[in-house]
């Protein structure tokens, strides 16, 4: 009987915020998955360019193709490229609601003014394949008025313990910092991985390395955490490796990086 | 009873190899440490330049500062800087012992010829002020007997679960990929955290990025695991970057990362 009632409540969503998504790339697709799991807001609708391309994990009964079809909703937002942010929520079909995007870099001004702006930046690496533990994810918010914060605040602190106010000035320097620490890294990982299959070395024995040189950081600063032949200065290694290296690319960033460690 | 023979047992050190350590850099005060729980290996001596800078951690009886004084061991272990191995090496006042070198970059040939030569390469970050949990550090093993690379797998696999034989021509591939993904990842982390100082954002924020970073190379190959604007040739991003950055070097990396980023 309690059963029944619950979840006829539940299926009611009363007392729930409701949330619409527009664009289902590596973000929208993140936060669908994690929205779907808040007791406090509902995904109402996703907006996507095209029903055929949509991920098979997100429901069917969510998607809708044209932008007009969107109803009133207490979140909209936005997660498509930042060039196409200001024209998507133009389009948006209702007024005088809460519009956020997720972009790291675009000001929160580029969005429509016919609604109430907001940001919704988490900084994380979103990949298909690999699933995200929200709960860690810090997101940074930014909103026009004091009320939206709060809702803002509401959505992000129902999926993550990690939330951040955070102005647009900021928000970018956390973006070019994030290029680094993740993008730029990343390629380092591909630089190695491309080194160790021209060698027949498998790449799995660097794994350990690159954790605990990312956990490491967490202990003490990263110039501290500064090891290897750059910061010795040990220029008898320098050399031999500079050799090594027969990529041009590859040698121009090994030189231009080691030069970067020892000018810190 | 038992517990006292096991005791005397103990003291007696009864068919318990035994270790020297030449040089206490970060890689041999780890070594030393891990060495100490060994329950088959004993620390018998460790050669250092100077007593008074010995790590306090290290117990004082097993020091000492003249290479001379050295006793025979089943294996002793140089970890001094590249370019004096093979003095070290010499200098050694004993003979057809195992000698090993812990180096990525040189030639086990450079060892002196007066004792059997051996490389024994952990592949790992050592930082004072982090401990190291030695189970997953791979350890890269070379000998030029067959009855040396057995005795080097049982010390190394005393310590860790994870041991590879490796020939020098690969163990220099491994060094040079671990530059990138340890010593360049890391300076990454240097870059994005001086940013985030200049803008007064705390650098916590993007630890759990650094993490999944990481991590995600363990799921899928880096090359799939790309994310950012250089790999989405986010032509609008890229520009608002290179704006945004001041500092000279910098510039230079993001540059030269995007481009080699969008060539892969």
């Amino acid at each position: 009987m309690n059963g029944h009632v619950i979840r006829k409540s539940y299926l009611n969503f009363e007392g729930m915020k409701t949330i619409n998504i527009i664009g289902l790339g590596n973000v929208g697709f993140h936060l669908a998955l994690g929205l779907a799991t808040s007791s406090r807001f509902r995904l109402q609708q996703i907006a996507v360019r095209s029903l055929e391309k949509a991920q098979k994990e997100v429901p069917k009964e969510l998607l809708v193709a044209d932008i007009n079809a969107l109803q009133p909703a207490d979140i909209t937002i936005i997660s498509v490229t930042d060039g196409a942010i200001a024209e998507v929520s133009a389009l948006i079909p209702y007024q005088n609601h809460l519009v956020v995007h997720t972009s790291g870099t675009s000001d929160m001004e580029v969005l429509s003014d016919k609604n109430r702006k907001g940001v919704l930046y988490p900084l994380q690496t979103f990949s298909r394949g690999k699933e995200i533990n929200f709960k860690t994810v810090p997101f940074c918010l930014e909103a026009q008025q004091k009320a939206d914060m709060e809702l803002l605040r509401d959505l992000a602190s129902s999926l993550s313990e990690s939330v951040y106010d955070i102005t647009s000035e900021q928000r970018k320097s956390l973006h070019v910092s994030a290029v680094y620490v993740s993008n730029f890294a990343n390629h380092m990982y591909t630089i190695g991985s491309e080194i160790c299959r021209e060698h027949g070395v498998p790449f799995e024995i660097l794994l350990p390395l690159i954790r605990e040189t990312a956990d490491k950081v967490g202990y003490m600063s990263p110039k501290e955490a500064q090891t290897g032949p750059a910061i010795r200065f040990d220029e008898k290694t320098l050399r031999e490796h500079e050799h090594f290296l027969t990529n041009k690319t590859y040698k121009e960033i090994y030189q231009l990086i080691t030069e970067s460690i020892q000018n810190v």
